[in-house]
C-alpha cells in the first residue's frame, strides 16, 4: 500500500510492504499549495509510477482530511486508538485506486474547550509509545496515550507564539540571527519558573538586553527557552517520561528542557507517520 | 511652570500654576517623529506662546529621557518617591527656559531581572495612590506604592502580546473587526484561570472558533479577557485594592477583570501627568 501524510505546507508519501518502508517521496506541496484544489491530480502527479507498477491502496493522514482539504473527515473523538480510527475513514473517490483518508481527533481540555488534531495521530500511533507523548511544532501537541488509546490531549500555541514575537513586537528588533545558544536556552527554561508570570519574563528579555544582561545573539535561544519552558511546566505538572516525536533538532531541544524540569525524556522513532498509517492500514477495509 | 509628558508617540504639555493645570497641548509628535532629532527645535514649537508669556521652567518626563530621546537621564532605583528623583533631575541645555528631564525608575524582580518605567513614575507620584498601582498599556506597569515612595515593581507586555497575535498568528486571521464584546471579554477573563496554560488557552481562541463556540466578532475580546485576565493573575496573587491610571476604556476594562476576579479596583484621577510634574517641579532645583 501507499501512506500519504500530507500536511498544510509539506507531502509525503511512503510506499509499504511487510518489511517497512520501501520507497519515499517528499515534496512541498502542502495542501495549500495544490492548484486550483485538484488534488487528485496532485496526487497522481507524486505518486503515478508506484500507481502504474500495481499499487492500489492509498491511506493519507494530516489536513488533508481537513475543511481546506481534498475532503472534510469529521474528527473521531477521544478516547481513540487504531480501531476508532479505522472504523472512521473517509474514502475518496479516484480513478485506479482506493483512497482513504485518517480522521482527525477531537478532545476536550478539563475547562471544556475543544481540541482538535490531524496527522499527530497516526504518528502517535506509529510510535507504538505509551503515557504522555508530545509533538513539537508551531502548534504543540501532548498527548496521553493508554493501552495504544490516545484518552486526550492540549495544544500549546509555542511555536506560533515564538514567530510572532519575534516577527511583531519590540522583542524581535534586538534580536541578532544566528546559531542556537545553548546557554541562552537553558536561562530562559530556568526563568520559565513561575508560569503564570509568561507575560512579565516576556518584557524581561528587553529589560535583559538593555541592561546587557543578555545578548542579542542569545536572545531568541532565551525566548525559545522561556516559551517551552512554559510550556512544559504546564503540560507536565509532575517529573514524567515523555515520549518526544517530531524534527529532530526540536526534539533535542525539548528533550534538554524536559531534563532540566526534572522529567525524563526518550526521543521516539522516526517514520512514525509511516508505521502508524501502515497499521491503520492493516485495519482499512479494503476492498 | 511647564510640564511635558513626552513620550514614544504622543507630545502633551501642560502649562501649570497653584491652581492646576491653566493650559494644555496636546499632539501626535512622539520622540520618533522628532525631525533630525531637534528636540529643542520640537519643544519650541510647541511651548513657544508659552515662553513668549514669560513661563521660564520646563520639567519632561517620559521617552524624551531615554537612550533614543533628548538626552538619556540615568535610571533612579527603587524604592525611590518624589524626593528621590527630583535629586536625580537631568538639566537639558536650551536657550531661554531652564529644562530638566525626570529619569526613569529601575528595580529588580524577585528573579534578579532588572525592570525600567520612564514617564510612569509621574504618573504614580501624580496620582498620590497607595498600594498596588497598575497603568494598562502595551507594556502594562504594576507598582507597589508606600509612602508616597515606589517600593517596585512589574511589567507585563500583554497589551503588545495582543497586537502581535492578532497581526502575526492563525487567531488574528479568524478576528472581525468590531465593536467590543463584553461577554467575549468576560469569558476570556474567566478561562485565563490556570495562568500557566496561556499557551495552551491561545490554541483554544482557534478551536472555539472552528467549533462555533466563539465568533469572530468576540474573539478579539475573548482573547484581550485571556490576556488581561492571566496578567492580573500574576500581578495580584491574592484580591486587593488596585488604582488604575491611564486610558478611561482600557481602564474600565481592568476594573472589570479585577472585580471578577476577586480585587477591588478604583479608576484613578486623570490628568496624573500634570499633577506628577507638578509635584516633582516644586522640589526641583530652579535657579
Amino acid at each position: 500500500m501507499i501512506g500519504v501524510d500530507w500536511g498544510t505546507t509539506s507531502f509525503r508519501a511512503f510506499r509499504l510492504d511487510k518489511s517497512g518502508v520501501i520507497g519515499r517521496i517528499e515534496r512541498d506541496g502542502g495542501i495549500m499549495q495544490v492548484q486550483d484544489g485538484d488534488f487528485a491530480a496532485a496526487l497522481r502527479g507524486a505518486i503515478g509510477p508506484w500507481l502504474a507498477e500495481g499499487e492500489s491502496r492509498v491511506l493519507m493522514s494530516g489536513m488533508v482530511g481537513s475543511r481546506q482539504g481534498w475532503v472534510e473527515a469529521p474528527y473521531c473523538p477521544c478516547p481513540a486508538g487504531a480501531g476508532e480510527i479505522a472504523g472512521r475513514l473517509m474514502p475518496v473517490a479516484f480513478e485506479g485506486a482506493q483512497v482513504f483518508v485518517v480522521p482527525g481527533l477531537s478532545a476536550q481540555d478539563m475547562g471544556g474547550v475543544p481540541e482538535v488534531m490531524r496527522g499527530e495521530e497516526t504518528q502517535i500511533i506509529g510510535a507504538g509509545a505509551e503515557g504522555l507523548v508530545c509533538l513539537p511544532g508551531s502548534h504543540a501537541k501532548w498527548a496521553v496515550v493508554s493501552g495504544g488509546r490516545i484518552e486526550g490531549f492540549e495544544t500549546y500555541l509555542s511555536g506560533e507564539m515564538f514567530a510572532a514575537v519575534r516577527s511583531a513586537t519590540i522583542l524581535g528588533r534586538m534580536m541578532d540571527e544566528g546559531p542556537h545558544d545553548a546557554q541562552g536556552f537553558a536561562r530562559g527554561v530556568s526563568r520559565s519558573g513561575d508560569a503564570g508570570h509568561l507575560l512579565h519574563h516576556l518584557f524581561g528579555v528587553r529589560a535583559l538586553g538593555l541592561f546587557g544582561g543578555l545578548s542579542g545573539a542569545a536572545s531568541a535561544s532565551y525566548l525559545s527557552g522561556l516559551l517551552i519552558g512554559t510550556e512544559i511546566r504546564a503540560a507536565m505538572p509532575r517529573p514524567a517520561a515523555v515520549t518526544l516525536l517530531g524534527a529532530p533538532a526540536l526534539c533535542g531541544l525539548y528533550a534538554q528542557a524536559i531534563a532540566a524540569l526534572g522529567g525524563f525524556p526518550t526521543i521516539g522513532p522516526s517514520d512514525c507517520a509511516a508505521s502508524g498509517l501502515a497499521f491503520i492500514g492493516s485495519l482499512t477495509p479494503w476492498n
